[in-house]
This record gives structure tokens, sequence and C-alpha cells, in this order.
């Protein structure tokens, strides 16, 4: 396999666009990765997408969007895992390029998710149609269950998951692209709205219409063509149960385990060599599970390592510093692109106010759903 | 690049299947094929599907289906391109093996299409939903456009495109798997309910329920372990405008001609040296067209070559031995997949009453909405 490289991004600001349509969105997004990568063609294109038949009534997107995008006829695919659309989407394009199939494929996200459909119902697809949605679960309950679970098993305060959003929005403040550009406090989450006890307003992460997408090549042209440039160490995904109630431990998600241990085995790293990382903060909840089965903390030591302020910009590895989809917005199928583009930006030292100082290693989680499918990235400086 | 082989295939019959689910669908059709290949393991697997989202309410279909097969947590994900999202799968898989990344791949394909969805709005998403589908144009509607074009600039006669229905029920007569196992006349196809002039119900492949699934390894491994095989010559794909009003000729589909093209550049053959092929026959039409711009006729000849017999199972090119979309049914993530299985059939000597002679060389064209997509697999006997 050929190594690869990250040479270019482009997104738009998360949010709600009312005018601008899942075309205009994904096209605006892509320029950008084209015209930062500096190349004067590509050879394919993966769109990353989750849910635009329910969404805006239009599949078949990884034609509508190379012909909007003047690409045609380049091969063009849409790639679906729920929230984790744009992380497969990265990793699709990378077997392209690792394989010597293809020299520069661009891989991107998309969602319009403000357009008028039913967005509980349409995200609930993600999860087990036939045994969780039936009987009326939706994503914010399927994560207050994890809370409960954790906050039960582990001590884990509610002023964790809130210390959770602070950060984030905080973090988000330095990110134009994102969404909510507000500072909050854990007062204002604990007395926001209630979702799903113990999750209020302020732990979820909003509906929001975004596109994000970077350009892929060998490592050796990257360095050819003199592009600005980060090296894929490390693509991994792994599977889990689609329904919660299957799992052994509601606190533990096994794909998302799974996954970082191949893409440590792959990238020859372990989790203490991650100087920084994005990862999938669908609700609060998720973002203090994913931490500890990436390893960066014990099971059960995640809450406190966001109140001991171990995952704040100056601490010992920084999460979320784009605002995590918490802040940044969580336009489901742009996301993992977006997580990239976080990556490629500290790792190329353009990461402006948020830049982390000595960030040569980051790591992408990006999942679908409850966890049932994870994509994990490692990138790094070159 | 790793050469690649097919070594297993299964699926289920294509049909109406009301006591089976999607996920009940798709386990069968992988099922089947894991045991054909006789392997005691498989690495990832990949899903084509249209529009589970709209058909069952259910996307996330990799994890989905992963979970069902009992093989997480190994990577499952979903791909789509409309009609040719199973073919899309098969591509997806070849790059997975021929890069390295791993050995034993899973392409499979399912539609559930009878659970009371709106089958037309829902395939209607194929198509450019601002400017097609907002006028009220379905895809009998598109089809029939092309019809009306070719018949008028090639005089190809309506009794031609007749002639594609009568031939592909025929040959889906030995077809155990197929949808309509029925002998249909001429007289039939023209006196059938007018659809959209002039396409009548005889001359659209029907809504299916179905699921088909492949495996796919490195050449030399399927040699190690003495799987039946078939090697894997090429695989291209290309896009092409997605509304049908934006080509310069509506009588040809550029994807499938640049497709064509690429395949027959990477596999060294001609469109002479193809013994057999499936072609996506949607609607009659759809077979003319594309039999010419895979260069097996001149231009405006495909219609002429079906009357002549040319592409009957005793002609120069036998085109649908399966039955093709007509007659062995139309789940469309599922068609790409099924399509492999007939050359896989074929190419081992395993079609039954089927059997094509000499089968060496054999090509599979699977097409998304009206041709904005194509991907085109060209597998040869060892």
């Amino acid at each position: 396999m050929r190594e690869v490289a990250v040479i270019g991004t482009g997104m738009t600001n998360f949010g709600e666009l009312w005018g601008k349509s899942i075309k205009d969105i994904f096209v605006e997004a892509a320029l950008g990765a084209i015209e930062s990568a500096g190349v004067d063609h590509i050879d394919s294109i993966y769109v990353g997408s989750m849910s635009s038949g329910l969404f805006v009534g239009q599949e078949h997107l990884g034609a509508v969007m190379a012909d909007y995008l003047g690409q045609n006829p380049i091969p063009a695919t849409r790639v679906e895992s729920a929230c984790a659309s744009g992380g497969v989407a990265f990793r699709a394009a990378y077997h392209e390029v690792a394989s010597g199939a293809s020299d520069f494929v661009l891989a991107g996200g998309v969602e319009k998710m403000t357009d008028g459909a039913d967005v509980t119902a349409a995200l609930a697809t993600a999860a087990d149609q036939e045994y969780e949605v039936y009987q009326g679960v939706t994503f914010p309950g399927l994560y207050a269950l994890i809370a409960n679970a954790h906050m039960h098993e582990f001590k884990t305060k509610r002023e964790n998951l809130a210390q959770v959003a602070v950060k984030n929005h905080l973090n988000g403040l330095n990110n134009p692209n994102a969404q909510f550009r507000s500072k909050i406090t854990v007062d204002q989450v604990l007395n926001s709205t209630l979702v799903a006890d113990p999750l209020r307003l302020l732990d979820c992460s909003p509906v929001s219409d975004g596109g994000a997408a970077v350009i892929l090549c060998p490592l050796d042209i990257a360095k050819k063509i003199k592009a600005t440039s980060v090296r894929v160490k490390a693509t991994s995904q792994a599977s889990g149960t689609i329904a919660l109630h299957s799992r052994k431990s509601l606190t533990t998600i096994d794909a998302v385990k799974i996954a970082a241990e191949k893409a440590y085995k792959m990238s020859g790293l372990k989790p203490g060599d991650i100087n920084f990382a994005e990862v999938h903060d669908c609700f609060t909840i998720a973002e203090i599970v994913v931490t500890e089965d990436l390893g960066f903390f014990k099971k059960g030591k995640g809450g406190s390592a966001v109140a001991e302020g171990k995952t704040s910009m100056d601490g010992v590895i920084p999460i979320n510093s784009s605002g995590g989809l918490k802040s940044k917005g969580h336009p489901v199928g742009a996301t993992g692109i977006a997580q990239i583009i976080e990556l490629y930006e500290q790792l190329t030292g353009q990461a402006g106010k948020r830049q982390i100082k000595n960030a040569k290693i980051g790591l992408a989680q990006n999942m679908g759903g409850s966890g049932a499918s994870c994509v994990i990235n490692i990138l790094e400086a070159i």
C-alpha cells in the first residue's frame, strides 16, 4: 500500500444555512478543498451523507455532486455509516489512493438537516428500527441510558457532563466555522430544558447544515508538488451491536475500543503518543465514554478528567479544539471530515487562536448511532 | 495493486418477499456467499443499498448487517449510487482487497421495496430532485424520452423494445432466482398497460425485494485455498449529468461509454473479446442504448441487433442470460451484485440450463438513475 497524505481542505460554516441547497453546500466545501490543495484535477469523489433521502429527497449524491462540481465523468460514490459517514468517506478515499487506483481523491461529507424533514425520525434510522425505534426510543434517550449507567457505575457527576459542553463551547469561540460561538456556564447547562434525563438541551449537539471536504493523494506526490501536507498514519473502522440492549456493558463502546486498537497497531503508536483529538461528542456523555475507550483515561475516569482540565486546550490532551459537535455543529454526514480538517489545521499550524502547541499527532474519532460503527484516523505532521 | 478474485456467491430469490425483513434478506445472501466461498472469516463488509431510509426507515445498514450476520466488530460500510449501489459495493471491496488492506471482503447488495413505501417517489430520488422530479417526471418518463429519441433518430422499431423483454423473459425461465419465470410475446408487450409512451408495463423492470453477495480475495490466496474462482480483469466507474436535459444527446449515455473505455483499457480487452454481458435493462430501451455504448453494436444498431438474435443465448453476444432486471427482478441495491453472480456462474460452468458455451470473459454493466453513474466490471474464467 502507498503512504497517503491530506493536502487540502475546505468547509462551509456549520449552522442553519437557509439560503443554500445541499448541492450548494457540498460544492462550496469541495471547491475550497481543491483550491486549497492547489491541484488541477481530481480522479474520484466520495460523498459521506447519512440520510439525504429522508432530509431532502435526494439520493445518488455521488453523481449529483460530481455533476454540480463540474467534475463528471469522474467516479463519484456516496458512502453512509450514519453519523460516521464522513469518516467512512475518508477511509474509502484512503483505500483508493493507497491501492494505486487513483492519485487525487476528494473525500467530502454533507448534510442538509433544516429543510423541514422530521429530523428526529430521520436520525433514528441510525438505530435499530425494529427493536429500538419502534419502542419509541430516539438518540437522546439512548445516550441518556448510557449517561445514567456511567453515573451509576463510576460516580460520574452530572456536572462533569456539563463541563464537556462548557469546554467545547469555549473552544468553539475561536472557530470561525462553528455554529454556536457563545460561552456557556455549567449552571446554564444544568438549567437548560430537560431532553432525556439526565441530558439537557445544552448536552446535545445541534441540528445543522454543513459540508466539508479534503483532498488525499500519495505522500510521495504530495512532497513532489510541495503541497502543505499531513501524513495519514492510520485509518481503522469497526462495527458493534446496532442496538444498545445487545451490549455487555452500556458504558463501553466496543466499536471504539476495537477501532482504536487497530489504529494504534497500524500506526505503531500508543494513546499517550496522541497530542490532541477530535472525538464524537454528539452528546456530552459520548465524549466522556469515548476518551476512556480510546485509552486516554481509565474506564470511569473520563468525567473527572474533564473536571481536572486534562482535556482543555492547555491540558494533557486537548479534546475537541474545534468546538466539537457540540459547539461547531453536527451536520451528520460532514462531521467526520470536519474532524479531519481540524487535525489538518492543527498539524500544519493554521489553527489560529485555537492552535495547540507542539501538535504533531492528532486522532479523529467519528461514530454512528449509539456506537454501532466507528472510524478512527490518526494524522501526523510532516 | 494485488490481483483480485471472486470466490463465492449467494443470493435470495428476487420477488415480493413478504415474509422477510431487509435484514433477513441480506443475511441469507451473505451467509450463502460465505458458505459458497468456504472461508472461515471475512475482514470487511460493503452493503450496496439505494434508499433503505425511504423504503424501510433503516439507514446505517453496514453496522446493522454486520451485527445480524454475527460479524461485528469487522468494518461494515453502506455505499450508494442509486441503482448502481451494488456495483459500487463490488468496486469498494475490490479496492480494499487490491490495496492490501484486507484479504476477504464481502460485497453485498439489498433492497426491500415492497414494504409499503411510495416506491416511485423513492426511486425518483435518483434523479435531479430540483430540476426533474419537481417538474413531475419519474423514471418511466425519463426512459420514455430516451426511447422516443432513439426511435426518431435511428428508426428503432417499437417492436425492438418488446423483443428485449421477450428475450429476457425467455432467459429468466431458466433462472431459479428470477421474479418472473414466464414466457411472454411481443404482442403481449405491445398490448400491456401504457406507462409512459412508448413504454408499457412489460417494458419496465419490476419492484422487487432481494439480496445478493459475493466474496472477494486476492487471486493468489484464492489459488492457495483452491476456491472456485474467477479473476476480476477490470473495474471502472464513471459519472454523468444527473439530469437528462443537460446531455448533449439523449441516445448516448456518456457515463457508460467512458466507464467502458476505462474498463477495456484496464483489462486490455476490446468489445469483441467479451463473450457475454449482463447489462442494466431497467427499461427495455436501456438495454438497447447500453449495448451500443459498450461498443457491442454501432450507435443506432442496438434495436436491430435484438431483432436479429445477436443478443440471444445463441447469438454473437448473449445479453442478460440471467433474465436481466426485466425478468429476474430489480431490488435496486442488489442488482449490481446479482449481475456479478451471473458472471461467476457462467464463468465457472455452474449456470445450468442457462450455461453459455465457451464463456471465458463476461462484462457486467450497472447504472444509476438515467445513467448519471455507471459501474462496469469485467470478469474472466481461470
